[in-house]
């Protein structure tokens, strides 16, 4: 089945915490691409990426970098797909420098930005899928099953004192 | 015609910010609807709203808060619809705390972050409009023409030092 | 006897610090209820929760949470009852973002913050003892004797290199 | 009518925010004490008043205070009142400063800290009647309309574009 | 006299920053060009600029930006020449977005970062023409001059005191 | 020998922290007296000590605290002498809750704050035993030998690379 | 009368706040100088300040400046006199630069800092004083009466809503 | 082969950082200098190193310091060589302090600025040798090769899941 979802990411070192975009993209079917590209040392092929990613069929593009997270930015400059940003956690300062390099675009190019590390990885899959489910009935579906179940798990254990 | 993006701010005083998403979804021809809804004075309405955005015929939910910045979060929820948040920029600690308070949801429930202030709340819609395209061919093109219109108007004007 | 303060958490990974509320409860003899309540994965038990506390005979509500921690905010969103709010520390941010979300509430719903971590849960239960000891002589006595206590041994103690 | 809540604060500077708990207090008819009391300029008054709290009949204390703000976390230290803090907002760092000084106290001593400001501090007023409604069916009735008619105003008013 | 210094900025608004760049060159007697070259609006320009700019013999690129100030790292991902980056001021986090989004670039891509601002766009250009110098004796001489005079009006003007 | 110095701290785990400020007194011979003084857990004390330190013939305080850190601005606002304040390195804010609850005194009682952690407490003694030697021609000369040796030692191992 | 604080600082740009520190000298009858002295445009003056300034009977040194402000440490680094540190407000940062680059010093060469602005200048001048009056009993007890009289000032006007 | 690149650090606990400098200058066959110089312990030669280095033949000096960094800015002070700073990662905070004390630099002294740690060290050797390569066209071809090398690497494993 055709990937409806790139999930680009500036290195190999950020997969530990992108597979959780690709987590949940499996649970609820979605098929998605995964590759490595760096603004900084695959300039090239960002900007290709980027400007062909609507021909290849993907309608919704998620980036993660760390530090100075150029990759969301400039993906977003290149496409009229909806591009969500994924701050990777970095060494120094824990990732408040790739939030700030991928949220705070200027008018006119926009990021749709996650939380740092790996929930917002998760959470830029899941509000990817939330995204293509607005013209996927069966999506829709899985997508509100999901979320039942993850509200039944929490109901089902309400002592914190449970192992 | 139907509102598909509902734009939703937590007080009156955020609307000098949230009404440059407005300005963008009038320039894109795309339907919205404004309203205010406090997730600390109005929880139920809140509540409510999320719950049915979707059966009433919403694509998409733009959430804009200042200072402990609730709503973009509590409305995702409440609907499995995308959700966008927008930081409106605070007072004391001039929308630090609104970002970190829309950004960092936890795994599982997700809200698409822009930046602070008034380009974040262009950007909203500006991402909504790009979400809505990817099943809309006339707006694809009305958005690619904003883009090449913004591109142009940068080429053109290239020296700073003119007025 | 009846529970007078209620100990919830947005998930079980917050009992490591929320249980040192209930160790001084258990101490100054105050009976508490500790829960389990998401505000992102069971809004609908939150709201419900909170609406319904003053009437289950609960005098103060304890709610920690780390990230966007939007529990304790949107506790004191649905009830008169004086709601304390216990950031927890985060993974990336350290807790900054659960204390900016938790003690920058918009002016008409308030929210009693205490300090990042375990130091602040334990104050948390403490501040509510401390609450319920002004019509409770009994309990205001057992408080004063812990805080006695808590000066004696750093009273005799104070040579910092004694083992 | 005896005063039930003590409004200290370390300078008369900080009324201009600190009166927005006096303004609440008035609304819903709490009989309250406001005096300036510096921790660092009249330290041995400080003590004084805070031992003598209780006693005098008052219920809760707030502390407001900017910068390196100590005076909420030392009336603490000498009164099993239960004590909440306003972090004024400083010139230079915005009440950032004030804010951790006042709610990073240690385990064992605790202070309830609303936000940086104005807000803060009505808030600090609101939280104090709150405490006080526990025991007074009269008061959490008056707290409930003014709940209620906060709700309205949000609710009548739901266009932000509205003068 | 060929120009041996870009300087590019964001926007246009940037250049009442970016202007003490042109300042000390103008002074020092060092031939530049500016121009207007946006990451996010012009990608494809500053691609194609980056990429000619040794051809067409300048010697160093500053770039200027505030936000998510992309454009000087990626200049510096299309070019071997040296990229010196300014962080514009920005609306609401002052600069520190700008400062981390520029400075925390990933190993194997350089840029050179001066301070938040016009001291930092003046350093920018002083130290464009330091990199020159070393390679023009009368530039080095000139730069020694410059030194010495700003030296030398510190020293004359020793009381603080005197208008 | 009467000791000259006051170290005191908040609690014993300060200890690893400042016993610094004793090995460099312990170096230059300058008598010291430790002892832990809790501002919030035993303000009484903290109230004598300082009160009284210059009648007992001390006549410099290092005062070292973490969190909330009052210590250091309490026994400024009670003594004449000079003190000097050590942020100890905090859990989740790293000493930056420290620093600033330590430095940011308001106009007219000064506390003389050193670096986070071990590094300031070393300092603190350092700077007392400068402040000492302004009237001890003696600790003078072992101070200057004390910074000869430091540069030596410094100037004697040029080579990063030697182990 | 000799002068036995030297006040310096960056720039003549830094007196209004550091004339804070020559008013409570005047008002304490303590004989200072002051010079602008810049660690970055007159390093060499800077060294021979700090090298010469115990002989010239100077007996602390009281260092402002903003941004990297070098000033302090370098003075540090020349001399065994006691320097304190004066953060003075910057533009983008508010002074956390100032107050980082000063408080931060590596072990063995110490700077006492005070507050960010005109507060931290004020006690400079007074921490000096409070130096100098361990020897001075004259000095002594004007410093007392100062502090009797700042106390007094706060006592005389208890009530904040009086103008 | 004589050095044109010094690179100094201001302690020896710097060369596990600062060795990435030397790391990318040996691949690209620079000829470069390493030496221990603290600007607080060994200001003299600090001086005396800066303001000889152009006479040695030295057309760049990188300098790595952490905390109250001043060592890059004061040899800056010193020379008209282009000085390169490396924020080392300090204990407490993680090296922002580094950063802003190197960064932050007044107009007229300038320093630019690598990101905190070992990327950091890289990038600032890297960046030396493209202010050589400049007139040096066979250092500009290995650096032109190095960047190949660089980008081929991230396109021959463009998928993160291969190990």
């Amino acid at each position: 089945m055709h990937a409806l979802v790139a999930v680009v990411m500036g290195s190999k070192s950020d997969w530990p915490t992108m597979e959780a975009a690709a987590e949940i993209m499996d649970k609820l079917q979605v098929p998605y691409h995964v590759e490595v590209v760096s603004a900084h040392r695959t300039p090239d092929k960002l900007m290709d990426f980027a400007a062909t990613a609507a021909d290849k069929g993907f309608q919704v593009i998620i980036g993660g970098a760390g530090g100075a997270a150029h990759l969301p930015g400039m993906l977003a400059s290149k496409t009229r797909l909806p591009v969500l940003g994924v701050p990777v956690q970095s060494k120094a300062l824990n990732g408040m420098d790739s939030l700030l390099s991928i949220v705070q675009m200027p008018k006119g190019i926009a990021v749709g930005t996650l939380a740092i590390g790996t929930a917002g990885a998760f959470n830029a899959g899941l509000l990817a899928c939330q995204i293509l489910a607005n013209n996927d009935a069966a999506l829709a579906e899985r997508l509100e099953a999901f979320r039942a179940e993850q509200t039944q798990s929490v109901l089902e254990n309400p002592d914190p004192r449970d192992a």
